[in-house]
């Protein structure tokens, strides 16, 4: 039995929560299991080291980057490897080199393309707790160091649950589970017991901040269970898992769920305010023409998220589309040197939005999920600018400022069942 | 011509210390040298990072401790790339793994076995600045990072130097070069532009906190010249050296020195407050008993510094000598097991002793140096309670209260030349 272990920023900030972490950590082998432990740098940590870098330069070489911000994490691990030492263990720390965390070439933000296991199963095998560094690989074409982007320590920890067929791949972080919203926005937010890891993946595509989409992809396409948990308190946390498992099954992987939650067809409530809406007016309507503006917004690297598009009368056409905030600036001077190019055409940007979703698998086939929330926001006077659905999701934008009532009515009639007759 | 730069802790302690670090290196890279630039961690990481490791175990991993404390140089060389980059020049920063420094196993004090210079030189042929890791390197056997100990940066940049056949070396630090005595015991201390390696690692060994002997070693095994330089200000420093260079080729290295200092016998005066003595009294005076003592202090790691023996009457005798105050008590206790052994023998220990001692090549050859030493002391009522001697060095060991006079009267002897007939 392997269990992988995963410690945040916060979980490690001080060196008494290391030993706290390396605790948690031992508790594991005691009972029985081989462990990795992976940990993110200690809070606060790496934005100094990228201060350090903005302060010389603002256009800073991302090799240098990734040089610069591993250490945060290599520096952590071998604290934590001492921690165990200390309680009588026996145990090794690694670098993502020396954890053979093998990635391209893309720096900041690469990608695992495999990972050499090895060195890792020789230590398990005599019996050590390995503490692996997050968040970090390398790149055997060039030898430089690579970091995996946001929420990397997760990946990390999912990839080698994956590569070490680990039993479960436990992340502990600040928060202690998946909830049915964001329990700062909705009080009564249930923490869910089980969620299937493609709900999961469209909750963290939506904006919920517990794990990041790439760590829970990894843990599809690779069927790695994940459970979240509170490094802060001992409590029951969320087991992301695609298998079937009964309650028995549950139960011994420490999860006592209701019967109610588990009927739940609306299995999560997410919002997302960092989306801003661009929408191009009087097109001429030609067929090509849409193709022409998204093939130039892939060409500028912009990830289009929901497109509309309108027929207006006398032959021309609105189309409105969704960017990330962050993108918006290099979207509108791509379409704004589109627009140049065709008379007539303007662009606008509205970035007073937000997106709100329910996610549930199989909710499509439940009749009047859809209706249901279109019908509840219409209710409070909550305006629906744009609709996108698929198997597990509908996301509606609207408005930004009625966000969080559009998540609590939302949570009130698909998750505590109010009103929903 | 190829120069490799070293700077201090002290001298990238800062995100503004580090931009003028990276205007220095490209000075030489403007002056038309290949450049190739270690660095330490920014001063007081290392400290940061032992305290936390510290905090946790006070028996801690050598192992864990040089994964540790090699982040703070690996931090370095990224940030001090960038400011390069930022100026406008090529660059590339290098962990210990990546320039190829290999090492023995030790931890924390491992010795460099080898450098492989093939990636740092294929750097250097695309025109880039090279910017290393001091400090550190890596266990080929084992993949494990290891340390080099104190001034193990010096070290990296000497070796490097001497793998890549560099032109010179130069150490930047938070002194401006090598004096003939330090400047804060001494006010008319004067800086020395030349002197030998085989003095410098005296002048090391003997206090003189400017290098370590190891690097000093490295540099005389494999004919590196070394400069050591102010990193604060821009002036003239030392050249450690041993060639017999012309004042035409000294002055093409930027030194002009004064006739007088190249005639001066002893070119330093040096005192050591780290040692302590041990007298064992009441040796029964057969043969194999000495032996026997130093034999089984070896055995303990105690490094003997010097020794005396006197014939006492009725056939006994004492034995003094000095070991460093940090490992006095593990040579008490071995001389005391000893003593136990023997009957009416006893040992002593006395703390309060000083090594003042004055360094010159050439110098034994010279008529009365040794005698107008003693007599110096001894005019200033300092008593002399051992004597040792080489090639190019005389030591006496005396009260410790009595150290900064002893090396202010044998400066003003010695180099100033006052009272010398």
């Amino acid at each position: 039995m392997l269990v992988v272990v995963k410690f945040g920023g916060t979980s490690v900030a001080d060196v008494g929560r290391i030993k706290n972490v390396a605790r948690k950590a031992a508790a594991k082998k005691d009972a029985g299991y081989d462990v990795v432990v992976i940990s993110s740098a200690m809070a606060g940590i790496t934005d100094q080291l990228i201060g350090y870098l903005k302060e010389i330069s603002k256009n800073y070489s991302l090799r240098e980057y990734d040089q610069l911000v591993s250490t945060g994490e290599t520096a952590n691990v071998p604290l934590i490897t001492q921690a165990l030492l200390e309680l009588g263990y026996s145990a090794e720390s690694f670098t993502g080199v020396q954890a053979g965390i093998k990635t391209n070439d893309t720096h900041s933000k690469a990608r695992i393309t495999a990972i050499d296991t090895e060195r890792i199963k020789r230590a398990l095998g005599e019996g050590k707790i390995c503490v692996v560094a997050g968040f970090q690989g390398f790149s055997p074409a060039s030898g430089n160091i690579t970091t995996l982007g946001r929420g990397g320590s997760d990946t990390t920890a999912v990839a080698l649950a994956a590569a070490l067929k680990a039993d479960l791949c436990e992340i502990y972080t600040d928060v202690d589970g998946v909830y049915t919203a964001d329990p700062r926005v909705v009080r009564d937010a249930r923490k869910l017991a089980v969620i299937s890891h493609e709900e999961m993946l469209e909750l963290a595509s939506l904006g919920a901040k517990v794990l990041m989409p790439r760590c829970v992809e990894f843990g599809m396409n690779f069927n790695v269970d994940i459970m979240v948990l509170s490094s802060l308190e001992d409590k029951p946390g969320t087991l992301v898992t695609s298998k079937e498992l009964n309650a028995g099954e549950l139960r011994r992987k420490g999860i006592f769920t209701e019967e109610k939650m588990e009927k739940m067809v609306v299995r999560g409530v997410a919002s997302d305010k960092n989306q801003a809406k661009i929408t191009l007016r009087d097109l001429p309507d030609r067929p090509g023409i849409a193709a022409e503006i998204f093939t130039r917004l892939a060409g500028a690297n912009v990830n289009v998220d929901m497109i509309i598009q309108n027929i207006a009368k006398d032959g021309r056409a609105n189309i409105s589309f969704t960017v990330p905030k962050t993108e918006l600036n290099t979207a509108l001077n791509t379409v704004n040197t589109f627009a140049a190019d065709v008379p007539g055409v303007s662009a606008e940007a509205d970035e007073d939005i937000a997106k709100v979703s329910i996610v549930g698998v199989g909710m499509l086939s439940h009749v009047g999920v859809a209706s249901t929330m279109f019908q509840t926001l219409s209710n409070h006077g909550i305006n629906i600018l744009m609709i996108s659905t698929s198997e597990i999701k509908i996301s509606c934008v609207i408005d930004e400022k009625f966000t969080e009532l559009a998540v609590r009515v939302l949570h009130d009639i698909f998750i505590n069942g109010l009103g929903q007759r």
